[in-house]
């Protein structure tokens, strides 16, 4: 049974997500459907990404994954259907596909839009048809003209030194308040202290059972990047810090 | 596989959703449970209506749509199962079915209550079941008699016309403040101007990507009716507009 | 086709559920994954508790119940999985069983925690890929060694006798308000009035179409306890209550 994974900024409230599964049921019967989230924030292209990135891998090769965070819908952006890793990714081409592409050998087409479809839901009317052709064996050749462009892709501050600190910033922040920065495990060494806004942190734990109660804490979070939380307490929260935000690591 | 679509006001934090899916799994184990959405503002016969409406002809036929929301729940209403468009549906009646029954031919029976129904969760103890027979392949005309009484539909305004113009109202507004109204595009041609609270939106565009952003925006929508969004915004924040809210197009 | 249910409070706006379903979905690729709720408060156990111990009883025998509600993670808590009523369960030894475990001949095993899993996301690294072994028919009693210890249970309060009254708390407030007792039905007959903060709520009805909208009303709930509601409206709003609120049926 093929998988495919649904990521969209729709809600849950609305018919959407449900007429984007009538299609993928109707054209593809025996595809399992699997929501990824449908909560992106409205048009936020960077999240999905991010969402997007932390979740493929862990399903099984060949798995369609259906990513659909389109504010430009309508518009010249184009429409893609790509395989990498073997796995395949169907959306618009505006970066949600960022961190999929890294260190992927990638075959692009570009999706003609349906004469019939809708100018403002391609997500149901040329995204899904993709899709759903996909996870029912169609080769994805055979789905439109190869893409010659380079792909679109975010761009991110990287870390940098400043003296004897390495500076990153929050990516991303859950539902717990938790701040995911972009500081891989090799930039902060175990002698490490971890900063932010001039406020210590303290150096590496295991996890926030390894503070008190309400304690700050900073760990490499199950994504592989180092993550700030409070124990039983939101950080975003306790810091007023969101995506953006400085995380310094002093190194002496 | 035979899918059950779920749509019912219940939210998804407590129980009552995965209590549903758990009488579905057992009574027809090879059915895929498919949500709509559980997302229906509490009793909102109206809302659930419209969401039905533009879900179910997207999935395939012989899907059986088990629709609840179901404020007069253990009072003397009657509980539907009904063939059409062949497609099953099943919930109480209440109107929830209003856009169904729409020019189809129906085969319509009435569920009787088992005995050991509780008297507040007829989704779980009585409607669920008979989804589930349906979806087994038992046949429509077994699960209950024939229901005799015309099923109940909901009362809509309908456009009308005012002078030199067509007025319309808003019949739903999503997660992205878009308004749907319920004009039909042969009611605005192309040189008419919308305009809603005296404030003029314009022609008709094809997608918001025609304007720019922050921009308000009129268009045929995914629905197939005109909609009046904010390009990466609200207008239903904007216009301070929901549910009856007036729509006009000018003529002349 | 096997069901492994999801009960969590990771929400569904992070990535967190989909990478739980990534590596089911990878390890145990014919399940049907159910979502029971990922919208437990965040790290409320009896919430998880009593939410799991409503919905287990109604999916067949064999299905694979994973629960996670784990603030403990990365401490010294056990990680179980066992074998209760025909079903299989999987999850942080926190009391999150406590209503399974009720009246429940159990085989219990102490899963080991894998070489590389992360410190803070055992419910993707441990506890996913031990349901997905047991939904593919992998034996309880080589997923770890056998428990020998008591698995933690919750502490009720049970409802106790003052003067001519039975008095009990509320142990549960669902999305419609509706306010869910520890009184069995056996503990207030049909004579007896029900009260709440010196307010009469009447005698048990059947349903809450017996009162007027508006009305406050008590009966027996679909899960099988005495439930306070106000029809169409928020009885745990009109009433200022919620979890532990003091409910009274006076018997005389």
């Amino acid at each position: 049974m093929t998988s495919i994974t649904l990521l969209t900024d729709f809600g849950t409230a609305d018919s959407y997500v449900a007429e984007v599964k009538g299609v993928l049921s109707s054209a593809a019967p025996d595809a399992a459907l699997i929501d990824v989230t449908h909560s992106v924030p409205p048009g936020d292209v960077r999240a999905g990404a991010y969402l997007l990135g932390r979740v493929w891998h862990h399903f099984p090769p060949g798995t369609v994954h259906l990513a659909v965070v389109d504010p430009g819908v309508g518009t010249g952006r184009a429409a893609l259907a790509l395989a990498a890793h073997g796995h395949y990714f169907v959306g618009p081409d505006n970066g949600l596909f960022t961190f999929v592409l890294r260190d992927a050998e990638v075959l692009i087409v570009s999706l003609p839009t349906p004469a019939d479809a809708s100018a403002t839901f391609h997500g149901r009317d040329l995204f899904a048809p993709a899709a759903a052709a996909l996870a029912g064996g169609q080769r994805l050749a055979v789905l439109g003209e190869p893409f010659a462009a380079m792909p679109a892709r975010l761009v991110y501050a990287e870390p940098h030194y400043e003296g004897k600190s390495v500076v990153g910033q929050v990516v991303y922040v859950d539902r717990f308040g938790t701040l995911i920065t972009n500081l891989a495990p090799d930039l902060v060494p175990a002698y490490a202290t971890v900063e932010v806004e001039g406020l210590e942190v303290g150096p590496l734990r295991r996890t926030f059972g390894d503070v008190p109660t309400g304690g700050l804490v900073a760990y490499i979070g199950s994504g592989g990047q180092v993550e700030i939380a409070v124990r039983d307490g939101s950080a975003s929260r306790r810091l007023g810090m969101g995506v953006g935000g400085r995380v310094r690591a002093r190194l002496g």
